[in-house]
């Protein structure tokens, strides 16, 4: 399959960065890594490929920028698609409707409610986790007795956006305090499922080097602002 | 072209639930109109079709829901398509990545800094106008010289999302005391060419009913936590 240059812009704990990375391994699409600090000084490349909102991922096929991970998953699984490969996104237009709705409703619902079991205290910090816990039991519900979110034989654009949160869980679950494999076991199957495709498994962030990170950022903070 | 039963959950004020309407519309999709009041009772219905958000728009197709209303616009998109419509969505997955890149900035900068602009006061309203400004000038310089951002034959997604926000800019401008026609006069153009189509005209909501609402609902706040 024909694939032209493509280069991934990518800061390595992010969780929209890394499904991008996994679509591409899962196409056998080979590319160029290129890391961005985004704490520190953008470059120029990211500034000129996402001027608008300066942010990673963004992926460059050919010298062209596509900005938005699940803009970049549809885009990826729109241009390299061929019979070895099942597509992450189904062709019925209403399953590929009920594919963009889990997709879009991971991202609006764990990524906030992930972050706050963290950057939240007492009250706040409790809603949190409830918050994060009930969408995780959604999740498991909607994946059933599947093995995939994309059915028995093969991984959708949902499994990549929810296992893309995986490298985070033992952060907010060591935070806060609560174990998912108690709350979510079938989920939790589910991930380890999904680690044992290579695709998945050498392209996500190791959990306990994200907790160190996100432990020196409470340290730095509690330093300067008190607890 | 076969189309089956359609039916369209909406509150009128809705600016998600207006692009579905004129989605369908500029297609020739004909459809049942529900009023839902989403401030009132949510009826059964509505419950049933949206269980995990509860919001309005939701698109019912032969019984089966369809929700969130850009991920709606890509399904009336794929579903109805044929050769005298054009396609909201173009065929080249790079420029549907853009269309969908921008489709989804109006969403995420136009609906935020607009709210802002009437539920904030002092300087937090004035860093609402600028925000809501400078966004409506980017999307002034995307649109360029062609009709609309679709091109010049055909409104795309990029097109009825943004419109589906004119009935709220007499609003914005009013409570906010600024002209966009100072600011982005090119886009206003867009507008009127816009509303001289019939599918957008008659599915937006009158903006001086808008303005009523919103004034009705600033006064209940004063009268109950003051300015």
């Amino acid at each position: 399959m024909s694939q032209g240059q493509v280069v991934v812009l990518n800061f390595w704990p992010s969780m929209f960065g890394a499904r991008v990375i996994m679509a591409l391994e899962e196409k056998g699409v080979k590319f160029e890594y290129k890391e961005e600090d985004v704490f520190g000084q953008k470059t120029d490349l990211l500034l000129q490929t996402n001027p608008v909102h300066k942010k990673i991922p963004v992926l460059i096929h050919n010298g062209k920028p596509v900005c938005e991970s699940n803009i970049i998953l549809e885009y990826i699984d729109e241009v390299w698609k061929d019979d070895k490969t099942p597509p992450l996104l189904p062709c019925d237009p209403y399953h590929k409707a009920q594919c963009r709705f889990w997709a879009d409703l991971i991202d609006k619902k764990v990524f906030d409610a992930g972050r706050r079991t963290w950057t939240k205290k007492g009250k706040e910090q409790e809603e949190a986790k409830r918050d994060f816990i009930e969408t995780l039991k959604l999740l498991e519900t909607e994946l059933g007795e599947k093995t995939y979110f994309g059915g028995d034989g093969a991984v959708s654009m949902v499994d990549l956006v929810l296992i893309s949160y995986y490298p985070w869980f033992h952060t907010w679950e060591t935070i806060g305090g609560f174990s998912l494999e108690d709350h979510t076991p079938k989920l939790m199957g589910w991930v380890r499922t999904c680690l044992t495709r290579p695709a998945i498994s050498k392209s996500l962030p190791d959990p306990l080097k994200i907790f160190d990170r996100v432990s020196q950022i409470i340290k730095v903070h509690e330093f300067f602002y008190g607890n």
